[in-house]
């Protein structure tokens, strides 16, 4: 489990005032990568490697706006695990710890061209091994 | 039900040679207003009354990518709608007829600032009526 | 010279009420490509033929503001040509034909990869004729 | 002066392989915010009086990408300043020190609604001292 801060950019904002829906994605995906890069693992790496790892599910709940001057912190953990699917959650909250939203993400690695997904366990033993560990009931 | 058409733009891939799966929201969007305008209504005018519609919850299935000199067909119907709060459903396919992906969208109504959800049949009775309409069991 | 149409997205506006200055880039792009097609060239071809063609300067006027709603109208012209670099010119107008703001962008073409400058007479004389055409005191 | 630190977001990258290049407009305004603020004053409270700050003019020089990966250092100062225009200029850097850009952008501030321009001197005379003060020979 890893928790991010970001600071809410002008640019994200639309004319309702607040963060425009899909820059929450953006919020995900920053988190995401950087709970890999706690857990011993970057993602670029995987990409100069040849593989991607393409989003094949999205789910958020929006509980609460939040617009420039507001800080959301992005909770983000894996939640389950498959060899050749992961699932992570996430908890956003603002700067004053009120639930701004919830959200789920489902990924496959694909290799760069055919997007064909892969099995981890045997294309990134590195990979498979962390998420085995983080899944693991002791944690 | 409505289908509209969207030539992919440059900006919206991304490292991946693909469109960011962020802007699938946009594209979303994009159809959900167009539906909104054959039907009678403009969202423009529920936000100069004073009202906004955020999303409170959005679902969207990734099955195929796409990517710049595709064009992105987005198919969209009202999928459920109680008052205060509407569904839309979506399907996305691309030029050739295939899947791209599939989604849902929630939305309520509520007052520019204090962000408290509406009834539409008593502050907004055009729309409540085309709902109704829509979600008849005669379409 | 070509001109497109540009419906102003919702996602496009920022808290200000107005389009964020930074999507008059992605409008000027758009209306660049649409005119290179036009021509008879496609962007798209040339980087499925290993090359790229960044952006080495930007500059927009702004004079008015857009908001969701309004249609923005953009020209593009060949401004000027030099074998290695392009200038194009661009104004902006809205739908009842204000002007909206003018612009001017400046390419190279690359490799991919290593980024370095090729003379287009010599790597592509389609798109070097077609630039010696439009640029030619007949038109 | 003050310098800011972005580490770039895979969504601002584009199918090039690198950060689309209207997204430097986005570092910029990052940069000019957190300069603000360092100097004592708050855009955001300057929205909250009724008022905005829209860009007249951008201008920038790209000379070498960044990608994913990369850490772009934004350096920014008060070019120049008259009452009612301000021009902020910026250089911008990757984590190796190597040039990727310069920019200059022109702001004026207005009336949120009628977007007349205002004089600085009268309406934000804090703002004004600040831009002198910055503006001074003895910086």
């Amino acid at each position: 489990m890893h928790t991010i801060q970001i600071p809410v950019r002008y640019q994200e904002t639309d004319m309702m005032g607040i963060v425009y829906h899909a820059n929450y994605l953006v919020y995900l995906e920053m988190a995401r990568t950087e709970l890999l890069r706690q857990l011993g693992v970057e993602y670029k790496d995987m990409e100069e490697a040849g593989f991607v790892s393409p989003v094949t599910n999205v789910s958020v709940d929006y509980k609460k706006s939040v617009t420039y001057g507001d800080t959301v912190h992005v909770r983000v953990w894996v939640d389950s695990y498959s060899k050749v699917r992961t699932v992570y959650g996430y908890e956003l909250t603002d700067q004053n710890g009120h639930l701004v939203g919830s959200a789920k993400t489902t990924h496959v690695v694909v290799k760069r061209g055919d997007f064909k997904p892969i099995r981890l366990d045997r294309e990134f033993p590195e990979w498979h091994d962390m998420y085995m560990r983080v899944m693991s009931p002791v944690l």
